[in-house]
């Protein structure tokens, strides 16, 4: 403990002068917005304006200028290491990712809530992979303050992980080496893959439709010991199709020298081949294998072969309809929210947020606030975990964990007008790593949308009125190999939250062997000829560190129950009556919770001291959002291949006490030593008591005493039990996978603060007394009680607001507006046609689409397109 | 059970020719699509096509005429009932409603499924309000067939019934001297409304912000005594706001001369005044009540007082952004969807489907194909409940099963442009009532509109592609005094059908008593000074008779589920693995089922008989869609108000055989005979087993016997547990109110069969080998292994599509386009800007909305304004 604590201090102290400066090049720093759409005879769009963030956007990931200067001082510092730009071993040193080390909490509050303070000392995190003792590690390294100065230092990073440790032992094969045995193996069976699967690995053309890929996948046994199965995929590299090509023949290889994670020798790949297994048997070694299968009787299992069912288009299909293009949306007069690009910062109808975007996680979101108020300190993904389950030795122990592949490394370049709309703000990013900066270009977006639905409308006799939902949205798509996830932070006028993440891409299917023992429906569908669907559970963690009107919170479970009830006025006429109530539960403790039974609790985060103008508790409500259903928690109780790598998939939602020394719930590199993961989440939701002193609230501590502020920190999963079918081939369509979780005001403004700036229109109707909804009624059908009457429009203005000089006063602003008959606008119609260029409707995407820059992950030219994941071991 | 098979026979004898000649007249008339906006400057639209349904739609409501002709006919036939279309007593003969008779499904499915068949006979249903033996009740008659002819006839409709019965008698108090009672009974009160709420009746202006309304609500007590509780308002005339204008005061009334139930007397409301209640004591009568409050210290509670807090817009806010409109969506080369607005008949890539309305219940869709294969026989409405609790006799008591008043009664003229986009086709829905037809204009929309995501993508190193997720949405409002609920049917390209309802409006609010006991906080929040927010759930009944690729189907849930397995190929080196797997179970039996514990079950309906191309069962999923969380159902168990009117509210989900003799699963009479239903859901969900012969599918039965061809029903319920908060105030916000089932096909067909229809674009890369998604491996990085060189278009082109001669052909189309570097199209993009009108963009409201023949709930001039609902009794 006392460890993490100095070097938290240490990463932290530095000089005050650097620091300001920093600060004032900030602030003093050009901002811009970009021009928009160059529209005629529409309205004079508003002014563009220079928009500045009120504070340095302290989260932001490291300038490329920033990341050059700390390379060029770790390269010093560690000149006995021999940093290369360019590895070509598993054992050469190299700065693996180099970012932005995240400020602590405690140190950032009085930043942004006091006039005096500076901001905390800028750090970068590296993570340098280097060989110690004949081991290759990854190892976190603090580097700071920055800018460089005589004062900055690199320190082993310890104290976010419960681990204590700062590395993690990277006692992986050599892959280039391991991909080149695989190959070699692969052709030294040419004359079996030909026979079972007309295909073979072609050198040649290794994209061809039947050639053949070869990949390990790797882990230890319980006693250490290294070992893997090979399997062959056909390459579907028309489609990056490959994840759906698997073709049924595994080989067992075991590491014959021995190294092991314990031992600590060179990695190099150096297998022995034992059993193989095809068709649901196993047979103990190649020749056994090979002699069975030129047997006369042999039983083949139809191949999996590819063709036009792998194509994500169908361009010559030609239905009514399509020959027209669908509706779309545009915002011809430019946006409505505000945006600091420099500094990241949106403004946006009373939401203030900033985000940066970090190379494991993505895209994150900081210090939100809604009407002044703050809401939540941080909003971010943590970890995306795919779990699969088969009954042949690769599906069987599948898993990923995204991050350590890097969601944001994996977010590539966003398709304007198809991904978001034309009209979005399209911002980039840049990946620091190897020595080098490259940008990401174009791979978040910012734009507004409005819903197909209202907000809100209400129908009267004499009036409609009716309200726009109009949200911003923050995106961003990680293609992570096979799967891409669209990751939404969502804003909604009444102050709502949102994460929604939506799957697309292709599956990661296993073999179907028709002849084997039939096991494949208990793992999936069968969704081709040689295909199963493979059932995965996907479960992607996000942290929200709520501060809901300030930083002192408190949990509680609000439940709708039944009850059977008395009444005083009620007796003896009717008496008992089987009714429901409302009961509250605090959540004293850290602990995981799932979604309730029949929707029947409400999470409620509560301000612990703030209360609305009628003395209820300032909330936030925290609920399943709008995706398919309610998110689910991993379905594998205990998993053997996660081990402890990834503990919070096993609760839908986790409340927690917030600490600098737990910053994240996850780290990437839990996937390459689960067992012993630099970060356990059970240690991090360890059932420390979340009762406080609510004086504590005005002045959070930083950690490491046992006093508790209030300052609680939810951990949250989307996600979903997928049990591909037909229609996830060749895609899985996103409408039907999206993952939500909502965020939602709960008596945390005095009243719907929407009604401030929503836009839509109130329909004053010419004053009839006509029919009920209902007739045989008084007042019901168009009887002859109909009033026809019809009052000036006088009377009418006189009539409608006559109450406003009665009224409460309260909102103040309201009412001051004179109806009159026919349609009162609020907010800002259209108020004249506008002459689009086909660009807001369709973008140039030969221009638009910065292809040249494009980057994905290609393993293709070392046999796999794609960017098919290995997993290390 | 004979009888009602009688009736069910007798209603369908009739006429041949006439039928004959129907379905003559309804081929050969004019079928139209209204002219589109008037863009310049765009591509030419597609032409304006006469589209024509393939049959007659058997189950759309009753044209004028045909009403008319059935009225004659009644007045006719019931010429000594002395039928009045001005009812001005509770015991005069009066046609409440007339509408088309739903024809049976067994009658329904030859005419669809053969060539020869004639349509089923065409059928009115009248609910007739007349006194028996001096009692007033509400019956069911069938008519017909219809055109009217000599072999017309009206007989009692006991058929659909569960009861056996055809009527319920409507023994409540006449509600025109109810009300007056009320008034007066408020205004002998004036001198203590005025001292406690500042408020009395005003007959000069009832609407003023300090009138007060008087409603009573009553029931029946165990005895069978009539009884109930008056309760003031405040009239909220300004919004509709008087649900949240409860005034506190609550006086309790018995009908003195013992009429009840049980009687049969004159239902004229003669009253006996007893208990008062005020901030929660309880005043044995009026004299000692009014002593109470003058006397000195008495405690008072603060009043309920109208103010801008119940507006619902805010004209004069103005923060920035609101300057601009939002963004909005546009069609402006033409709806892509055929619709025949005379059959009320959509297709819209691959979807088919029928719809029509009815007052008790709203839209329904009927005849639902995917791709020329059936997907559903029926999908529609069947009750809106909202239940209540609280500790004020109103409060305590309150429930509403909504058909009764009439979900498509109260469907009121839709927005153009707000509701639904300024492009939907519009179209309007009939009252026949009272003897008279009244037309509710522009009350359904259709229309297709673009998500702010995709349907699918995947980004490749050598490729991008993004497909736009359009769907078909079929909605209406609601506005059932308080609330507005917006109704989606909502169609997607893959084949998949949402039911999605949005709740908006004003909350039916509880009086928050500041000085009583304080119990209020069980029953809701305090959300403005004098205001509860009145716990209630929303449950809402839908039935979706699914016919999966026919008739014949099957219910299972397919569970995921932990598992410890060990495989073959894994020993010893691994040991037992903790996993997942699939499991699936049978649905043997009529069931009521809630949605799984982590949404750890798949809900399947499947073909009996029908497979796809892998073998796999054609089925669809049921699951909880796109609203907030998984739907919940009733909280309370059991309910004492409900009794036996709603059994359906108690689970999420019902899986029944489908029957004639049960075609709904609710009656909208059971809210005023809730003991003794109508229909009695327990009836229809009993347990029957779901077990059948698949031969049987191709011709199902009309029922009667025990045999079962496997046509099963499901009955589902979408809501919400509504705890409203301080943001409901003034009304309810739908983005979080929203809740939804979703259909989704699971191996319905071979493929996702969105790829033959959706709009989108294959970005094809220069070919570049660059870096991969992490560096430090192969291919990592932008380092030195990049290969720059860049194939030749040409050379791409060949290589790109090369495979498409070995492939699989057996999709056939795919594969037949030339790739080439950059934006290959598929379906059709925008090629040209458009000039847009503002009225593609705002429609003038002042003539679009066609207000003069805009109908609600208006029965202020009886002392309610916007539709209070009233409880009979």
């Amino acid at each position: 403990m006392d460890s993490r604590r100095r070097l938290s201090i240490r990463c932290l102290t530095g000089l005050g002068f650097l620091l300001s400066s920093v600060a004032f090049l900030s602030l003093t720093a050009d901002r811009w917005r970009e021009p928009r759409l160059n529209l005629k005879n529409v309205e004079p769009a508003t002014k563009v304006r220079v928009f500045t963030a009120p504070k340095t956007n302290v989260w932001a990931d490291l300038r490329p200028d920033e990341a050059d200067e700390v390379y060029k001082f770790l390269s010093k510092e560690w000149v006995d290491l021999n940093i290369t730009r360019t590895p070509r071993h598993t054992l050469d040193s190299f700065i693996y990712t180099l970012e932005t080390l995240q400020p602590n909490k405690s140190d950032v509050l009085p930043y942004l809530w006091t006039q005096e303070s500076a901001p905390p000392q800028r750090c970068a995190k590296a993570v340098l992979s280097h060989a110690l003792d004949g081991r290759a590690h990854y190892s976190y390294h603090a580097v700071g303050p920055l800018p460089v100065s005589p004062d900055t230092r690199v320190v082993p990073l310890t104290f976010p992980f419960t681990s204590g440790r700062h590395y993690v032992s990277k006692d992986m094969p050599d892959m280039v080496s391991t991909m080149e045995f695989c190959r070699s193996l692969a052709e030294s069976v040419a004359d079996i893959t030909t026979e079972l699967l007309g295909a073979r690995v072609d050198r040649d053309n290794p994209n061809g439709p039947d050639s053949l890929l070869a990949f390990p996948r790797t882990t230890w046994n319980d006693a250490g010991h290294l070992f893997g199965w090979v399997q062959f995929f056909r390459p579907g590299y028309n489609s990056g199709a490959n994840s759906i090509l698997p073709q049924g023949i595994y080989a067992r290889i075991d590491a014959v020298d021995g190294s092991s994670g314990g031992e600590g020798e060179d990695t190099d790949a150096d297998w022995k081949v034992g059993e193989w297994f095809y068709n649901g048997v196993l047979y103990e070694n190649l020749n056994k294998f090979r002699a069975a299968v030129f047997e006369p009787g042999f039983l083949k299992t139809p191949p999996n072969v590819d063709g036009p069912w792998t194509d994500t288009e169908n361009f010559d299909a030609s239905p009514d309809g399509r020959e027209l293009p669908p509706p779309i949306s545009i915002q011809p007069l430019g946006p409505r929210y505000k945006l600091d690009r420099k500094e990241r910062y949106v403004s946006w109808f009373g939401f203030e947020f900033y985000f940066t975007s970090t190379q494991a996680t993505g895209v994150s979101v900081h210090d939100v606030r809604f009407k002044g108020e703050r809401v939540m300190y941080e909003l971010s993904l943590q970890e995306a975990m795919a779990h699969y389950a088969g009954d042949d030795p690769m599906a069987s122990g599948q898993e990923f964990l995204d991050s350590f592949f890097g969601m944001g490394t994996n977010a590539f370049e966003l398709v304007p007008g198809y991904d978001c709309p034309a009209y979005a703000d399209y911002l980039d990013s840049h990946l620091h790593r190897l020595g080098k900066t490259e940008r990401l270009p174009s791979n978040i977006c910012l734009f507004e949308f409005t819903s197909d639905h209202l907000l809100s409308r209400h129908t009267t006799a004499t009036s409609v009125t009716v309200s726009r939902n109009t949200f911003l949205t923050l995106r961003s798509v990680s293609t992570v190999g096979n799967y891409d996830y669209t990751i939404d932070y969502v804003f909604y006028l009444d102050g709502a939250i949102e994460v929604k993440v939506r799957a697309s891409g292709y599956i990661f299917g296993a073999f179907y062997a028709r002849n084997a023992h039939k096991t494949e429906d208990e793992y999936g569908h069968r969704v081709h000829d040689a295909l199963s669907s493979s059932l995965h559970d996907h479960v992607i963690s996000f942290k929200a560190d709520l501060d809901v009107a300030g930083t002192a919170n408190d949990m509680v479970h609000l439940a709708v129950e039944p009850v059977t009830k008395t009444y005083p006025w009620d007796q003896p006429h009717f008496g008992r009556r089987n009714t429901m109530h409302l009961r509250e539960y605090p959540v004293e403790r850290e602990t995981g919770l799932d979604w309730p039974k029949n929707a029947g609790e409400f999470y409620l985060v509560y301000s612990s001291d703030k209360k609305n103008a009628w003395g209820e508790r300032k909330g936030y409500r925290i609920v399943s959002g709008t995706g398919i259903g309610s998110t689910p928690h991993l379905t594998v109780v205990n998993s053997t291949v996660l081990a402890d790598a990834a503990r919070w998939a096993e609760k839908d939602l986790w409340v927690v006490r917030r600490k600098d020394t737990e910053p994240r719930g996850a780290d990437p590199f839990n996937y390459i030593d689960p067992v012993n993961p630099l970060v356990d989440f059970t240690r991090i939701a360890n059932g420390e008591d979340l009762v406080h002193d609510d004086d504590n609230e005005t002045s959070p501590t930083a950690d490491g005493d046992d006093s508790y502020d209030g300052d609680l920190v939810i951990y949250f999963n989307v996600g979903s039990h997928h049990v591909p079918h037909s229609g996830d081939v060749p895609n899985t369509l996103a409408h039907t996978s999206a993952s939500s979780v909502l965020f939602v005001p709960h008596n945390f403004a005095d009243r719907d603060p929407s009604r401030e700036s929503v836009q839509g229109v109130r329909l004053q109707l010419k004053h009839k007394r006509e029919g009920a909804g209902f007739p045989g009624q008084p007042g019901g059908g168009d009887g002859d009680d109909d009033d026809d009457e019809e009052p000036s429009e006088e009377e009418e203005e006189l009539k409608l607001r006559a109450r406003d000089g009665n009224g409460n006063g309260r909102e103040g602003k309201g009412g001051h507006h004179k109806l009159h008959t026919g349609a009162n606008y609020f907010g800002t119609p259209y108020r004249r046609g506008v002459n689009l260029p086909l660009e807001a409707l369709e973008p140039d995407l030969e221009k638009a689409y910065q292809s040249g820059s494009h980057r994905v992950s290609d393993l293709s030219s070392n046999g796999s397109a794609a960017g098919m994941r290995f997993q290390e071991p």
